[in-house]
């Protein structure tokens, strides 16, 4: 492999999402709300909604819109129906402040010594940004599918952080918790690296698999993905 | 004001454009060239191709490839005209390796403490990716005229910042040594700073104005900022 940048799929991969969210779910909606099922329910809600953007049946929508529009649907199903305005505003920014996994800081840290960085995420700019700065993420570009008017999995979100990098894809290495995610970035020609987070759905949720089999790399945290590819370099 | 972002020009504003590139020419065109006569010339020499893709008469061309036709018309009358095709490559890495001003690291860095920074430069990504690198330049985030497909002083250059930020454009702020590019950003709605670069265009060049009239702010250096911005917060 010949790997000039790398990028990251954020959520699950670099910061723990259920956790974060769960926090954030008791803090403003009060400790008898369901906070894991809520975490769990909202990431799950999002989905269909991007995928009639992918459709082409909604114009392009940020993702902070979307979550906003998931959470409004969900609140009554978890008792929370009377939240008013503001705190639905302040709970759609739990996403901003996710913490990082343990590793995360570290691995990046390392890694961006030899090459350059980026997200490539459906987050938005600004949340990708507000992330950075609450967690420490050393991001040497913060790279979007809001900049792409795309969501992963579409060829145009992959296709273009190869051409705003100026590499051709296999020399950008995909990493992610995901392997629909990484299928999609290897379709379009990208080396991918597979980081297992068992953790990602939280204590109740399903078993991400233990490995991909069709990744270049399979690691358990991006510090063992920087000793791999420090080995290797 | 209520500033909670801040945009930076980075030709001249940030980094030293003219001493960068007189040194590249020299070190891979030989001591004999006018490398700061190459440097000035070029700088100028882009603008009339880059307008000819404001104008849409070309289609959207990336900096790098402007700096590369540029630099091929103006080879010849500087007696580099057999430059081979690797040394005018690498030449135009030069302005990926620009370095900053004495006070840009020390002055972003205070910035940043408070509030995001990012770069709106009609640089390609790439480059200024490899410029933040080589200077440790600590951007949130790296914002391009390649992201809009429109150069600077464009408007959607400065709607898009503004929109990618999360923000009104009154809340974010132009920081330039050109009052081009600043009558631009606030045609916008953005405020704006005057950064006064006596040296921008070398010891010989046109010495640009000692202050900006029309600015929200006027400084000498970026640490003038981080404390005028401290003052007022």
């Amino acid at each position: 492999m010949d790997v000039r940048a790398l990028v990251f799929d954020v959520f699950g991969t670099v910061v723990d999402w259920h956790t974060g969210v769960t926090r954030e779910a008791l803090r403003l909606l009060g400790p008898d709300v369901d906070g894991p099922g809520l975490a769990t329910a909202w990431r799950g809600q999002y989905y269909p909604a991007m995928n009639r953007v992918r459709r082409g049946e909604l114009p392009w929508t940020s993702l902070d819109a979307l979550h906003r529009a998931a959470l409004d649907e969900l609140l009554p199903g978890f008792g929370a129906g009377a939240a008013d305005d503001a705190t639905r505003a302040e709970l759609v920014l739990a996403w901003h402040r996710l913490d990082p996994w343990p590793d995360s800081v570290a691995g990046l840290t390392r890694l961006r010594e030899h090459r350059p960085i980026a997200t490539l995420s459906n987050g938005n700019v600004s949340l990708l940004v507000d992330m950075a700065r609450h967690g420490g993420l050393p991001w040497d570009a913060v790279l979007s599918a809001e900049l792409f008017g795309h969501y992963k999995p579409d060829a145009e979100v992959y296709d273009g952080a190869a051409r705003l990098l100026g590499l051709d894809p296999a020399q950008v290495l995909m990493v992610a918790a995901h392997v629909d995610d990484l299928a999609a970035a290897r379709s379009r020609g990208l080396r991918t690296a597979y980081v297992h987070r068992p953790q990602e759905a939280g204590p109740a949720g399903p078993p991400p698999p233990a490995t991909d089999p069709a990744a270049d790399l399979n690691v358990g945290s991006l510090t063992e993905l920087a000793d791999l590819l420090a080995a290797g370099r």
